[in-house]
C-alpha cells in the first residue's frame, strides 16, 4: 500500500482521486498489486457527501509527520502555502508531484535543487499541457538531442477565444463572454487573455530544455486583449491564423523567450489548433520538429498527467515496458465492427440500395457517397448488389 | 565509459553514431559524466574512410562474449539474423535497443519476457514512428489511463504518395515513380504501399496499449495500390482526406485492429498531416485524445529515439529532471532578434515606408503587409513613421 495525501481539493484534486478510483485495477497492475490509498485530503472545506469525505483535514502538519506518507499531491494553485507546503513536503522526505505551474515557474529551480538533495522526486508533468505528455518526452526520448526551440499554444482558454473570433467573427469581448458562460475562462480572466499563464509555462519549458532557470519575470509577455476581429481578418487573408504562443529559441545572442500573439501559417500543423487544445512544437537537432497535441486543461485531462506522475514515483521497483502473451484471440473478427464506407460507383441503382445517403457528382460521371454506420460485414453484403469501383473505410 | 556495439551500419547504424558524436557534451551532461563508446560496428561491408573504420568486425562472437559490452543496438533490419543476435545478446546478459519493426513486431512477446528474466532492458521507441516520442510516452506518461483506442498514421512513404495524389492530381504510380526518385521508397516499395510495414507498427502499439501481443499475421491489412485519383478527388469534394491508417480499438467484442486506407474529415487534425510526416493518435479514458507529430523515418529523427533508449539505459542512476540556476542574464533582450510584423494600418504613407512588401486591401478600408524579417528593435523604429493599427509578430 502507498500512502499519498492530496493538497487542494478542487477541480483538479478531486480529479485525481476520480482517476485513482477509475482506473484502480489497470494501476494496481502496473505496479505489481500495490494499491495506492489516499490517506489524507488537505482543504478548509469538508465534502461530507464525498466518499472520501472522511480523509479531509486542515492539519498540514499531520501530513507532512506521518511517515506512512510517501508522497505529496500538490493541486492547491497559487503561489502560497503551495510552494511552502512543497518545500515543507521535500525537507521531510516526501515525494511531491504538482500540477501548479506558477509554484513550478517561479520556485522550480529551488524545489528541484532541494527534491534531489532530500532524494525524492519533484514532478510536474501537469503544469504544462495538460494531460499532453511533454515533460517527460522533453526529459527522456528527446534526450538525444540538443533542444533548440519550443513554441506552444499553451492556454486553452485563450485559444478558445481567438478560434471563435477567426471562425465566427467575433470581437474579442463576446468571445471572452462565451468562454466565461462556458467556464473556460474565469471571472477575472487577466491572468489567461494577458499571457502571464501561457508565459509561466513556456518558462518551465524553456529551464527543461536548455537547462537554464528562466524567470518569467524576465519575459516580455503580451496578451490577446488588443487582437481585433480586423486582424483576424486580414491574417486570414494573407493565410494565416492569429495564435497566442509561448516561443523559446536557443540563439547565439542568449535564449530568445517571448510570449506573444504571432500570426502561424497553413501550412504549419499548429495553425489548425482549434478551441482549448494545446500543442507544443520542440525542435532538436537530430529529430527535426515534433509536436504535441491535446486537451491543455480540464479535470481527467489534467488528473491523467498528475497520477501518471505518481505511478512514476510509485513503480520504485520499475517495472520494464512489456506486454503478455494470449492463447486466446483477443482480436475480433475485422467484419464484426462497426464502420461507414466511402463507396464510389456508377451504378444507377446505388440511389435505391443507399437512399437516405447523400450522393455526389464526381467529374468523371461517377458519383459518391458515405454509407451509414454498420458492420462490415453487412455494409459488404449491401454493396455485393451494386457495381462498386471504390470502397474506402472512413475513420 | 561505457561500451556498446552497434550492429548494422546502414542509414540508421551510422545515423547513431553521428547523433552521439555531435552532441557528445550535452549527452556525457545528461550521464553525470559517463561517456559512451562504440566499441564495435557489426557489418560485412568495411569502412576504411570512417573515424570508426577500426571498429568494424563480421564476428558477432566477439561482441557478445566481451564483457565490456554491456548495450547492444541493433539496427540491421529484417527478422534474421536480427533476432536471433538479439535473442544471444540479452541471453548474455546485454541490454539490447532496436529500430526493427519486423523483430519487435514479430518476436517482442518473446524478446521482451526474455529481457525481463535477465533483468535486461529491450527497447524500441525508434521502431514505431521514427523520432516521434510515443512508445514511452504511452508506456509512462499516460500510466494513469485506460488505453481505449490508438490511430496512426504510421508510413511515411505512403503519406507522401497520398499527398501527392491529393495535392497535385498525381495518380498512384505517379506519386510512386516520384517517392522512388526521391529515395522515399524502395526499388520494392511493397512493404509500405502494401501497409505490412504500418500493419507490423499498429501491432508494437496495440500490444503494448492493451497489455496483449498482437500477432501482424492475424491483422486484417489493405494497402494504398488500389486508391485511385478519382477516390481522392470525390473524398476531397465530401471533405476527407484519404491516409492510410493503422487502428486499434478496445472493444467489447475483443481489439479491433486493421490496416487499411481510411477517409479522415478535415476537423481531425490527421488529415493535415503531409508528405512523409507521420501522426500517431492515443485515446485515453482520462486524458481524451492525445497526438504525437513528426517525420517518422529518416537518418537523424531515427537515431535520435535510438539514442535515448540508449541513454535510458546509461542512466542506471537516474538523474532527476532538473534544470539549474544561472545568475548570468541567459535571456536575450528580445528587440535583438529577428523577427517579420504582420502590419495593419490605414496610413497612406505605410506603401513608401514599407516598399516591396505585399499590401493587401481589407474590408474595411485599411490594409496589412508583412514586414521583411529585421530586428524588432530596427521594425518598431520604422513603424514608429506610421499610424500602425496593429502590429503582431509572425512564426
Amino acid at each position: 500500500m502507498i500512502n499519498i495525501a492530496i493538497l487542494g481539493f478542487g477541480v483538479v484534486g478531486s480529479g485525481v482521486a476520480e482517476v485513482l478510483k477509475q482506473n484502480a485495477d489497470s494501476i494496481t497492475q502496473k505496479l505489481s498489486g500495490e494499491k495506492i490509498n489516499i490517506k489524507y485530503i488537505l482543504d478548509k472545506r469538508t465534502f461530507p457527501d464525498h466518499e472520501l469525505g472522511d480523509r479531509v483535514t486542515t492539519d498540514f502538519e499531520k501530513i507532512v509527520s506521518d511517515p506512512e506518507i510517501v508522497m505529496i499531491v500538490e493541486t492547491m494553485g497559487g503561489s502560497h502555502p503551495a510552494y511552502d507546503f512543497s518545500k515543507q513536503a521535500i525537507c521531510a522526505g516526501k515525494n511531491v508531484v504538482t500540477s501548479n505551474k506558477e509554484v513550478v515557474a517561479n520556485y522550480g529551480t529551488e524545489l528541484l535543487e532541494l527534491a534531489k538533495s532530500h532524494s525524492v522526486n519533484y514532478l510536474f508533468e501537469a503544469s504544462v499541457g495538460g494531460g499532453i505528455p511533454i515533460i517527460r518526452p522533453m526529459w527522456e526520448c528527446l534526450a538525444a538531442n540538443k533542444i533548440q526551440s519550443v513554441t506552444g499554444i499553451l492556454n486553452g482558454t485563450t485559444n478558445f477565444i481567438l478560434t471563435k473570433m477567426i471562425e465566427e467573427g467575433m470581437d474579442f469581448d463576446e468571445a471572452l463572454s462565451l468562454a466565461q458562460c462556458l467556464g473556460y475562462a474565469e471571472a477575472n480572466p487577466a491572468a489567461d487573455v494577458e499571457g502571464m499563464d501561457t508565459c509561466r509555462k513556456i518558462c518551465i519549458l524553456a529551464s527543461l530544455a536548455f537547462g537554464t532557470a528562466i524567470d518569467p519575470k524576465n519575459v516580455h509577455c503580451e496578451g490577446i486583449t488588443k487582437i481585433s476581429s480586423e486582424d483576424v481578418a486580414a491574417a486570414e487573408t494573407l493565410g494565416y491564423s492569429i495564435k497566442l504562443l509561448g516561443k523559446a529559441e536557443k540563439r547565439a545572442e542568449g535564449t530568445y523567450i517571448i510570449t506573444a500573439p504571432h500570426l502561424v501559417g497553413y501550412d504549419n500543423p499548429m495553425s489548425g489548433v482549434r478551441d482549448v487544445y494545446n500543442a507544443i512544437t520542440v525542435c532538436g537537432n537530430a529529430v527535426g520538429d515534433v509536436m504535441f497535441y491535446g486537451r491543455g486543461a480540464g479535470k481527467l485531462p489534467t488528473a491523467s498527467a498528475v497520477v501518471s506522475d505518481i505511478i512514476d514515483i510509485a513503480r520504485v521497483c520499475k517495472e520494464p515496458m512489456t506486454w503478455t502473451f494470449s492463447d486466446e484471440d483477443t482480436c475480433m473478427d475485422h467484419k464484426n465492427a462497426p464502420v461507414r464506407f466511402f463507396v464510389r460507383t456508377n451504378d444507377p441503382n446505388a440511389k435505391d440500395y443507399f437512399a437516405g445517403c447523400v450522393f455526389c457528382d464526381c467529374e468523371d460521371g461517377t458519383y459518391a457517397f458515405i454509407t451509414d454506420e454498420d458492420t462490415e460485414f453487412k455494409l459488404s453484403e449491401k454493396l455485393n448488389n451494386i457495381s462498386v469501383l471504390s470502397a474506402i473505410r472512413v475513420l
